[in-house]
């Protein structure tokens, strides 16, 4: 088998088998296939596109280039959850802890932030001396104990997606659907879950901004893990706007925690339900959405999610009790107000905006490199359909350096749009795709 | 600029321009531009095209990634021609004389052979002592003293060629028209000559198969020429069997030299005499073909242009007398026949097998490393519309090494198809393009 071969035949518009497949990504992972060959197959496929059959071996061929991860010692039915990014997207901290308290094992491996989208991992790290970095036998050992452990992404975690996204990202062959479906899943099924609930956002803030091509997205996703074996369902949630109030790591914590409590935003709370109830479904935790949701309402009510957190937190070493008094997470020197500079109702957030003033701040990465401030971020006072009074607080910077306050008020500014018609509002669950 | 923008930029359909050509050409050719970005940008091309104005550009971009030749020391209108390349291909060795000989400089590189097409560089080898590695004074020297002189590609002749075609033949990215004419076109360019004949090969022993796509080679490559400012013609001839009866080097010297002497093959003969007239016109030596066809039968009656040959060979220096007695060239210790296996007309000669079997011979080069036997061989006795009896000689093979006899003779008689009908005659000279 040669590897020029296989580029001409999917240039010319052939079906690659199983075998091409896998002998591309073996022979690329080994650096036996030069990045040449590799991006002119990747542009070829972007012309082209690639079957149904094909996305599936393609993800299946990249999680199989690495570790598989082996949770079957791990008891009861292991869903894991993912979202494709957003700007305030605290949900795993508020909704892990939540499937846990009903019974559903969460054995996670998250991300850290990059651009204007946060990452998991990060946001974690706000409790001091949380360890992300736990060896397979801990991991396993805590799931076991208190039902969560979440850890970052292990290097040997489908290395073919890793090598072949940067290839990707330089070469201008990201945007094709099958091929960002094959990335995410292809770490999915490494990660060794029974069930997979998606969480796929659209909108100015989320890597898919349009809703036709995140339904799309999450349609290939969900074909792909049912093809493999795992039940998997996608939820399409909005991200035109950032999800809750607050985005910053130490901040969205905070939230979290609040929302344990009952207290959380409206629009976070009915999505941590929806992917709650999606994800104790698949578990086989519960019969129907109705009574799922239920059980998250109650372990919300009762305090047992909020338990379940200061367990987490304290068996990967931060300190439980700042769970229960959150005034100890890092917090900003500074809170300054931004004011309104007109009446009116808040039409639109640009979303993305509202991340990159987050980062602008310090709380978000530039480069892979980048040193993140934990403490920094916003928390919104006005969302879409809000009215606001001219001079009234549109949101609140917690900031440490001030030379960067004007520059960031200006842009979060920007970011809002004030008119006088009270906008129709957003539905924050677009649809369900299983 | 930034080379993932100009990716991006022709994926979606967009016409580069002169300067987005030049940056990654330049980029390229001096390794800034890695080889997988250059691929993905191929492969774009493969599938978007690229536009006449791009076209030209991309030419001149690379033909001056390298030396320019200046060949103003050279008195007169210096008209350079190439052949696509084909089996049996000795034009050069014959008309290059024959033109020299009415007047026109010629000041020429050319190629060695790769597969089974052969090289004139290789041919001319054929003269022993004979030296290709002229400097550029002795060039340039030579033409003006004696009106001929040829030499091998130096390495610097357009190198972002080089570079590009080497990654296009392992990416699948080869067969596009502007990619294939601006790299012929951009060495031409680069070579120095005012104007320029293209011999266009079509059939099977040519790189274009059909007359369509030669015909559309012929006109890419003469609107970069105009474009550029060389008066450039092209001649699409036919390659859809060997052209004469010789294929192998010192046979092929042997059959140019018997057509200067006026006892060279009809299609042959014919073919230089049709460039030649393209040449004599371009280069203003003759008012119009008519004209141009009687000088150059006139230099091959009264024997100026065998010995202009004899001068070019002792100026790069070979033994002239060797033009007069061609029985001094290298010759194969065996002469076989090849004979018929049953009677009938010659229907068909699958060209580009014939070629392979000089290669299996000995006489061409399977890779660039490849030690080439300048004596082996084949003379064709019988080609397309001959009558021939069963046991009768189809070909010699001029061979040295027996052992290689037999595969030889299977191969060439699967290549010759033999049938009761005469079949219609087919025209050397398809069409000119200007």
């Amino acid at each position: 088998m040669r590897m020029y071969d296989i580029i001409m035949k999917k240039r010319n518009g052939g079906e690659l088998t199983e075998q091409e497949i896998q002998f591309f990504i073996e022979g690329y992972t080994k650096g036996e296939i030069p990045d040449y060959q590799v991006s002119a197959l990747m542009m070829a496929i972007y012309f082209q596109k690639m079957t149904e059959p094909e996305t599936a071996a393609l993800t299946l061929a990249m999680a199989h280039s690495g570790d598989m991860l082996d949770l079957s010692e791990i008891q009861g039915c292991k869903v894991d959850k993912h979202s494709t990014g957003g700007v305030g997207d605290k949900t795993s901290l508020a909704l892990t802890p939540m499937v846990a308290a009903c019974g559903i094992p969460v054995a996670k491996m998250s991300g850290r932030g990059l651009g204007h989208t946060g990452g998991t991992i990060d946001k974690l790290e706000s409790f001091a001396g949380f360890n992300v970095a736990l060896s397979r036998e801990q991991f396993i050992e805590n799931v076991n104990k208190i039902g969560i452990a979440i850890m970052g992404q292990t290097a040997d975690l489908a290395p073919a997606d890793k090598k072949l996204y940067a290839l990707r990202d330089v070469t201008a062959t990201v945007d094709n659907m099958s091929l960002i479906a094959s990335s995410i899943m292809s770490k999915k099924l490494a990660a060794g879950a029974d069930a997979i609930v998606l969480d796929v956002k659209t909108g100015s803030g989320a890597f898919m901004k349009t809703l036709e091509d995140a339904v799309a997205l999450a349609e290939e996703m969900v074909k792909i893990g049912n093809h493999a074996g795992r039940k998997t369902v996608a939820v399409v949630s909005d991200m035109d706007q950032p999800l809750g109030y607050a985005v910053g790591n130490a901040l969205e914590v905070k939230e979290a925690i609040d929302t344990l409590k009952g207290q959380g935003p409206a629009d976070f709370t009915a999505l941590c339900l929806e992917l709650g109830s999606q994800m104790l479904v698949a578990g086989d935790a519960a019969k129907d959405a109705d009574t799922a949701k239920a059980m998250l309402q109650q372990v919300i009510a009762d305090g047992s999610a909020l338990k379940k957190l200061a367990q987490f937190v304290e068996a990967q070493g931060g300190n439980p009790d700042w769970v229960y008094h959150p005034e100890q997470l890092p917090m900003a020197g500074h809170v300054v107000d931004v004011l309104a500079p007109a009446e009116g109702y808040v039409q639109k957030i640009t979303c993305d905006e509202v991340g990159i003033c987050s980062l602008m701040l310090g709380g978000g990465r530039e480069t892979k490199e980048s040193e993140i401030d934990l403490a920094v971020g916003l928390v919104l006072k006005k969302k879409v359909g809000d009215y606001v009074q001219k001079g009234e607080a549109l949101a609140q910077l917690h900031i440490n350096d001030l030379s960067r306050q004007e520059a960031v008020t200006k842009r979060l500014l920007d970011a809002y749009i004030i008119g006088e018609e009270q906008p129709e509002s957003s539905q924050l669950i677009k649809c369900i795709v299983s």
